[in-house]
């Protein structure tokens, strides 16, 4: 609608606002990345992300579960031990790899390393 | 290092992690793909972010600035008035692109409209 006096603005879709902050949310990539590179246990993706807690950890798998990218399943038992827990990525998950692969390729381009960083 | 007890974990690179929670950050993403479509002036990039504040706008702008990912601009004045800032994408947000592009692809694959999703 345009009454002459309002220019009319395109805006962002809503779809893409949710989808990047989404993936881009608070150690949410970095869970994500986590289990792409093959940590599927609790306690493999915690220590994959340095200074990730287990209250931090356990809230973003919920929201990746509910969001529908993550889905437990249950793992070969450790020893003698009873079944693990196991998150694996769901078909919509999985699609985000192009995606990760492009911030991986822009980031090596454009973020320097922490020590480089430091130097300056 | 492995001791044998222990064993290696290959964590997630934090040249990535730093970089997807800059472009996921909230309302971040949405300003970057306001300004890739074509809205450089303050008020017609809060106008293309729905819910986005001026406070917030201003803040993120900062962040984006200092980042590197955009960059101050005077534009032209508007009729007989002050000349006006735009924001421009640097190299360095230009080449966020393919990134903007493989979440659009993938939002319109999974994310479902907000109507639909009022329906379920």
């Amino acid at each position: 609608m345009s009454d002459g006096s309002a220019v009319e603005i395109h805006q962002v879709c809503v779809r893409f606002h949710a989808a990047i902050e989404l993936i881009g949310g608070r150690w949410t990539g970095a869970i994500l990345q986590a289990v792409f590179t093959g940590h599927h246990r609790f306690a493999r993706i915690r220590a994959a992300v340095p200074g990730l807690s287990d209250t931090m950890l356990a809230q973003r798998l919920r929201t990746l579960e509910t969001n529908g990218l993550l889905e437990r399943r249950a793992g070969p038992p450790e020893s003698a031990g009873p079944a693990t827990t196991e998150y694996h990525l769901t078909a919509k998950g999985r699609e985000l790899s192009p995606i990760l692969d492009a911030v991986i390729a822009w980031s090596h381009r454009w973020i320097p390393l922490p020590e480089e960083s430091a130097r300056r």
